[in-house]
């Protein structure tokens, strides 16, 4: 159903307000990571809760150990509506290098129909759509179909440290039905995208001890375990010829994707040339009897992050080295937990090791992965409003990496979380000449306006 | 047969000379790695030249582009005689740290019955107990049984750089029957030990090139060839779980050593534990089928000497590296080349490289290994005198790693080399408190004389 007439007028009229104030935004130059931006950090926290308020909302700014989170709230709904959160985040990457931008990076400037400006895309052009779309609702109707928190941190490029404890101390404020993030992009251009799962993370160090000290390879050599060999030996039976993991029992909590998953990953416009190209590498290569996207976003991983022994210079050095280190790490996908991954890992290398070595595996970091139950009235009426706003039926897609806020939300809040992004494959987010595309800034105001209208209807 | 009565008086009547003669050169701080010691490694050149004149020997001190080569000669043995070359080095190993030192480097001093002196044993104690034999001859008889070149050079603790041209440029100077040097240890305590065997080297380099740049292991992962991975399961393909070597080919020209050398090893009073104990490592291991001697003395390896890829520190960084590098060198015995065991590695590593990276391994170094032939009049004598300088039978031992010089002389010359030292297990000869045994000076001074009255009798 098209979005309702007051609504598309309202944003066709306000359409040159928005995006200057977008610009206003973007021109504050909130780098989170450098504390020579920690009063600018703190004007964009300012200016987003003025713009909450604004638009009608209540707007709190809550003090942190590092950025402040912002929180706006609308709380007027007619009884027995729901209760959506609305998350984002006001800081921005660093813009270094300077010079390889083609022009300012806190002065936006469009191009080819692309908004030009760190942030832009990542995130304050997403979190800001979502205020337009609010605004639409509450500026020609004076209500909205739910009530409505939005959250923006400003520490989401410095690893969102002070959130998750955040969230957990204030549960009674962001109770709510379903939280929404739009913080990543689209498949393709005019590919209206939902984003439906993450892969978790479980991050070893694997550690191999053999001689007290580096010995002479002459004089001990063929004597002693090599470690550096030692290591390799452990490494080489984690997969099989075929990119299976090999380590015992880790697909065991491996959830099946389902048939009608893996048809519509399938049936993506996917160039696995252009994926080839994109890295560099001579060819692909991954686990046997999945597609490349299949094998990113659901199945799990187990790589090599680093390697470390002995003499690493230049030239010749005829050491015999005491240890060998390697930074191991296992993506995982539903239902794989850190903790039982870190088990099967020690269990795997203490069964591998071969004599005449120490072996200690070390868990340096745990994430787990998410995904979507993409059956409910939330995903149902994100799918009907993108089909309105961008004329096209909206895919399904996935993410090989991680986004741990979104696991934080569905853990400690309980509710399911909408992943709808207006990004676009080349946009720069963390690199410089960062963009969004304008109309991807215009169609994701209306594709939100018209998913709270859905949502109040179902 | 014992020592002739007129040289073993002499001995008796000029130990004390000897000693001294020896700590005046051990005052002389020749240390060839550092430029500041150039004066005092021409003057110990100077000191080894005018003690070869000393004795009746005409000496030559040859320039080279680092530092000088003495070379003396006698060549007036009777018609028929053999010419003994007796190769040794006056340079020594820097003796920092100092502080560790138990007495000053450059200032000997006798402890225990121990010469502590930087380059006591290594080598100039060595050196000169051979100049302090051909003087006991040439003193007492007037004559030598045999012609005789003595080579001392001053960059042996610095590679040897200038002596294979300076060998291969006066072959006609140098031409002669066989090589004796005095540069290694016995096997133990009052256990004389003629070295029979030192492996080769040949050292690679293997670069294992993925993706173009590193990648974000979240959104590639899974997609494309681990590079660092690639590499352990490359490395792991070169041994079995015995410890055998599994690159084809590799044993195909190692030399049977035959069941008395075998006995021989294994008749010498080794200890397992004690070498395990040295070495730090939790137990010992190596290629099945045989002792540890074994393992170091006669069978070649292959050693993992460094690993460099991605994130090497601190905590958990996800990348995806786009390369990894691996050291490996392989310890060679005869007949194994390195130019062969390059081939083998090439074609082995191109065999066992998975998909979706490229390979490379280049040779950075190598080296052939050597190995005493024992039969002949020159073995059979040093026999004679050792066993009767220290009334003990002489055992045969071996040496894991390489004196290239060895293999030069064998080479360039076309003669048999015998190795014959007279330094012992624990004598720090790379480290403070080096010391070399008044015991050993003695009476290596006395088997060294007669030797070349053996060698002129057989």
């Amino acid at each position: 159903m098209p979005l309702a007439k007051d609504l598309e007028s309202y944003f066709a009229a306000n359409q040159n307000r928005a995006r200057d104030e977008l610009f206003d935004l973007l021109r504050i130059p909130s780098v989170s990571a450098r504390s020579e931006h920690n009063a600018d950090t703190a004007r964009a926290a300012d200016w987003v809760a003025n713009s909450m308020r604004a638009i009608g909302l209540t707007a709190t700014i809550h003090p942190t150990k590092g950025h402040p989170i912002v929180v706006g709230e609308w709380r007027q709904a007619k009884p027995g509506a729901q209760t959506v959160l609305i998350y984002g985040h006001y800081d921005v990457q660093p813009a270094e290098p300077l010079e390889l931008w083609d022009s300012p990076p806190f002065e936006p400037t469009i191009r080819d129909g692309k908004i030009f400006a760190r942030g832009s895309v990542d995130d304050k052009g997403q979190l800001y759509l979502h205020i337009k779309a609010l605004e639409a609702h509450l500026a020609t109707r004076g209500t909205l179909p739910m009530n409505v928190i939005v959250l923006a941190e400003g520490e989401e490029e410095v690893g969102s440290e002070n959130l998750e404890q955040f969230i957990a101390s204030h549960e009674d404020l962001l109770t709510c039905d379903s939280v929404v993030i739009s913080d990543s992009a689209m498949f393709a251009p005019g590919l209206p995208s939902i984003l439906s799962s993450l892969r978790g993370l479980a991050y070893f160090e694997i550690n191999v001890q053999g001689p007290a000290g580096d010995l002479h390879s002459g004089s001990y050599g063929g004597a002693v375990m090599n470690p550096a060999m030692a290591l390799a030996r452990i490494l080489a039976t984690m997969h099989d010829a075929d990119g299976h993991i090999a380590i015992p029992g880790f697909y065991d909590k491996v959830r099946d994707w389902g048939a009608k998953a893996r048809d519509e990953i399938r049936a993506l416009p996917f160039d696995d040339e252009h994926f080839r190209e994109e890295t560099g590498s001579p060819s692909l290569f991954g686990e046997k009897g999945y597609s490349t996207l299949e094998r990113v976003w659901m199945r799990p991983t187990c790589e090599v992050n680093g390697l470390l022994s002995g003499y690493t210079g230049e030239g010749a050095k005829t050491v015999l080295p005491a240890k060998a280190m390697a930074k191991v790490s296992c993506r995982l996908v539903p239902d794989q937990t850190p903790d039982e991954i870190e088990k099967l890992m020690r269990a795997h290398v203490a069964s591998v090791s071969p004599p005449g070595v120490q072996v200690t595996v070390t868990q340096l970091h745990g994430g787990r992965p998410w995904r979507a139950d993409l059956d409910g009235p939330l995903f149902d009426a994100a799918r009907r409003a993108l089909r309105a706003a961008f004329d096209k039926e909206p895919v399904v897609t996935g993410e090989g990496g991680s986004i741990p806020v979104v696991g934080d939300f569905q853990r400690i809040l309980g509710t399911p979380v909408l992943l709808v992004g207006f990004g676009l494959p080349g946009e720069n987010a963390h690199a410089p000449n960062e963009w969004m595309s304008v109309e991807n800034y215009e169609k994701g105001m209306r594709a939100m306006a018209g998913l709270w209208e859905e949502l109040g209807r179902a």
